[in-house]
């Protein structure tokens, strides 16, 4: 095992508690033979003998079948897992980043080697999803998966609605209670929530998808107006993973989103995960449960390990990569998406009709206006239909500029409606 | 492929549509052989030279690599699959009521002859549940499965609950929508969840589990007024499988119960199905989406050939059963439960007295007891803390026989409450 921080704790823990069963799943007992750590007096829990600082030479030793990587980032990992791979050793980790990052270099060494690499706890923690979009839903064809996979952000979006607090308030509360780290930079921009976009589009779509390839916006702007404008719609507002057969294409995106109340996504509080799939034949499903946290990603860890050892017993490897379908990967501007804009206006006439103007302009076509309040107070709320996000934006940067407009106090994308 | 109704004929046209993309996740073309059906003038879909009467024939053929049966029922089917096992064919199966009664002969006959066995779609449809289950979870303790897996029975609760129409009016209502067979009875009756929670019991627990070994009760006593008292409580009524580790032991069982609307069991309404998993290190996990249907069926069933596909082009099996564990079935008077008891009762002092002293005599501990009404409209609404079923039971009996009760309005479990 490379680390033993968090995650890799509770994995040393349950091969320790759970040896007999393991090896009666497997038919072969789990031996860890070596845990490479920066700091050995760090590591009570672990046995002395098992401790080592020098990671390379743990993984180059003839005794050791699979490593097991929980230490994330992106080196020296990736050579230490490379020269696992090359050596004949099966990996399994958690590092979604690496994953994100260069899995295609990771899996054609697995594949060269004929070894497995499997990273189920690399996306929404203990939630069984890599295993069923890569084989359970291997004979069907899925056409969007949704997601909610990083619990920080969910957690303080889902304070902000219940509490009517702004984003600042919020974060302190998350960080107050652990559920954002120090530095929440990752969780909070959507860099996290990225990566395991990358790696749940490749695995839908059979097609390499990078964390570089996701277009990505963080929750860092979402205001306390914007909370109580998805209200008002009927909405909620979550950080979502999007990956989404289109065109020909792959659309890969991470932003906050108003979402319907009655949606199965809105309903997912507090720091939890959920992941919804929608497939051709098995309509659509939903994968719930907790994302993030040593024992609940040790879970996905373990499962993938006893799958790992059960390969190698059989002398054969589980399912690799696909990435057959090689499909483009489509420019966020032609995204068809929806807006939902509040403008602060003034009351006066011909105010509607400018600002219907500006989005036929762009040959967007408006679904509902409202107005709100009256006079110096008046808001125009409209929720467009589905458009190329461009043209959106394009329409957005035209009404900043009309006179009749004091402000825009709203912009945000509206997913999950039905009809469309 | 053995049967081509309902589940059939999406997998024929999926395997037709998809011929491209399949060939491409499994590295080798899938070609539908052959189907065997009663009437082959039913099936203008199929070609004619596929079809075919003699079902045993079909299974011997040397070009036969894998038998996908999705006829139904016990017999001759098991027959048939277990020639093709022995044959050395891989069999996929959609069967829940054949896998539940005499799953082991099967998995013998599989794991004799090196080849797979699976059966993803028999449970819950097109959620994926047993590969989760079997492989994700390989490295956790699973400690309970509570499923909502039976479409039909959710449909006509979920009409209840919404509308207060009595039972035979949300089943006139399920069989006019087509959520209802014209014989609704192992709907109803709870033998088809009964079937699947034996599947999912053996699965989590790698016990031999057979639709004998669960306890059943079906929806067809559930009144209006059971579901008025539940949303007094805050609960909806929901008919659950539910399959624990208790005692050393495995409890599998069947039956209507109160579940709190904060539960994500509750939210499930119309034909969908869930499942809830809680294990001791990924915490509660839940799979959710369309447990029934042709297409939804279809695709777990395709799912499965791609796997075992995979698995004969590397010369290799997937996993089988795990049975190690052969933990003994917990009769359901030990298994622990709470009772919800709503009494008439006459106005009079002493009444409470008299029944509290019921419920001690059985050791029973009472959470909550509430009055409604007064006179001879009076209500005790009882809640138990959680006590051996059989004790219960009795209390219950020995209720009914008190002279001041007058009847005994509604009597059903409780589950999913926090605090126990």
């Amino acid at each position: 095992m490379l680390g033993c921080g968090v995650v890799g704790s509770q994995v040393a823990r349950l091969l320790r508690e759970q040896a007999d069963e393991l090896a009666a799943r497997i038919g072969a007992p789990l031996e860890l033979v070596g845990v490479a750590v920066r700091r050995p007096n760090r590591h009570p829990d672990v046995p002395a003998d098992l401790l080592t600082t020098d990671a390379a030479s743990l993984v180059a030793r003839d005794d050791v079948d699979i490593v097991v990587e929980v230490i994330g980032g992106i080196e020296p990992v990736r050579t230490l897992l490379l020269d696992a791979l090359h050596g004949g050793k099966s990996v399994v980790s958690a590092n979604k980043a690496l994953l994100a990052e260069d899995g295609a270099t990771l899996h054609d060494a697995a594949a060269a080697a004929h070894v497995d690499l499997y990273y189920e706890a690399a996306v929404a923690g203990a939630i069984p999803l890599l295993r069923p979009l890569r084989e359970s839903l291997a004979g069907d064809r899925i056409t969007r998966v949704t997601g909610i996979v990083n619990g920080t952000t969910n957690f303080i979006l889902s304070r902000m609605d219940a509490t009517g607090s702004g984003f600042d308030e919020a974060l302190a509360e998350a960080t107050a209670l652990g559920y954002a780290e120090a530095d929440p930079t990752a969780d909070i921009d959507g860099f996290d929530a990225a990566s395991k976009a990358a790696i749940l589009g490749g695995l839908a779509f059979h097609t390499r998808v990078t964390a570089g390839d996701v277009y990505r916006e963080g929750i860092g702007d979402v205001t306390a107006a914007d909370i109580a404008s998805a209200k008002a719609m009927g909405c909620t507002i979550k950080l979502l993973a999007i990956c989404e057969r289109a065109s020909g294409a792959v659309s890969a995106r991470v932003y906050p989103a108003m979402l319907p109340r009655s949606h199965p996504l809105a309903a997912v509080g507090d720091a939890f995960n959920a992941v919804f799939v929608e497939a051709d034949a098995a309509g659509s499903l939903m994968f719930y449960g907790r994302g993030a946290g040593g024992a609940p990603s040790a879970s996905a860890v373990l499962g993938d390990v006893v799958a790992v050892a059960r390969n190698r017993r059989n002398g054969s490897r589980g399912t690799g990569e696909s990435a057959y379908a090689a499909l483009p990967i489509l420019p966020m501007g032609d995204v068809a998406t929806r807006y939902h804009v509040a403008l602060d206006v003034a009351d006066r006439p011909g105010v509607l009709a400018g600002v219907a103007g500006a989005f036929a302009e762009q040959q967007v076509s408006i679904q509902t206006v409202r107005q709100e309040g009256r006079g110096d107070a008046a808001t125009l709320v409209i929720v467009t239909h589905s458009a190329a996000d461009a043209a959106l934006a394009k329409t957005v940067d035209r009404l900043t500029g009309m006179d009749f407009i004091r402000g825009v106090a709203s912009v945000m994308r509206v997913e999950g409606m039905p009809g469309e």
